[in-house]
């Protein structure tokens, strides 16, 4: 099997999208993270729902926890407001991890290794023009999540 | 609202539970981890999907991922043998991270506060007896996750 067979759709959200419908999206499908992606529909970063919660903490309760005991609850409830006409560019860390990227035609032990290595709970996976002399870019086929690839294996197992 | 308004049931295994058994439940509900919980009930560990699928490789295929290329599909197939016979504590990674948890009156912005900072996708959260001079171990309640956390916020915006 390959990982275009293991391939699943998986959410995504573009760089300029807005936050709020990342967080949306996030809250809906009740994902850990989405994938974002550019103009040509390829994966560019994971964002994590914990990133969003964290734009959504005001600075100084940050820099200090016990500073968030004072924040009321009618506060608390718009605290999504820290969201409004952000972008999804906006709320990737600076250390945003690139996606891990997987080809079409990598077998299951590749895809395993990768995630392994990666520590990464979500691999996208391409497919590559099979030609590399003609003009096309690569393509989004999915993800392949490591409880999707765990599935895989157990089944294969039995 | 506080922690205990907004946890919700989590999956979890137990230390002593068969490894197979935490990779049948990832698979199953498609977690990207589950709760390790010791003989008491209460969250030790966070096992992530992608350590089950770490221990699957072959470690001559995680010093040299080229290598994975050459495993036959027919071995690929068997690589869920790994996990036999394994316990659930056998399994975690040395550096495993404590779960955080979360205590049952914490408010809203607390637990985001403390999802933020750790950066985590999940806060476990927990029942301390209100009288701590008598006897009584805390419960575990059970969890939220960014995604929920962002739900709640989401909708208390509205």
């Amino acid at each position: 099997m390959r990982a275009r067979d293991l391939a699943e759709p998986y959410p995504t959200i573009a760089l300029d999208d807005q936050a709020l419908d990342a967080a949306r999206l996030l809250a809906e499908r009740r994902l850990p993270g989405v994938l974002v992606v550019d103009g040509d529909g390829l994966p560019k970063a994971v964002l994590p729902a914990s990133q969003l919660v964290r734009l959504l903490v005001p600075g100084y309760v940050l820099e200090d926890p016990s500073l968030a005991a004072v924040i009321d609850e009618a506060h608390a409830d718009r605290m999504c407001a820290a969201l409004e006409g952000l972008r999804v560019r906006e709320c990737l860390p600076k250390d945003v991890p690139l996606p891990v990227l997987a080809d079409a035609d990598d077998t299951t032990v590749e895809v395993a290794a990768l995630m392994a290595s990666s520590r990464t709970p979500l691999v996208a996976v391409l497919e590559r023009p099979r030609d590399r002399r003609t003009a096309g870019t690569p393509r989004l086929l999915g993800a392949i999540t490591a409880a999707n690839l765990l599935q895989h294996l157990l089944e294969a197992a039995r």
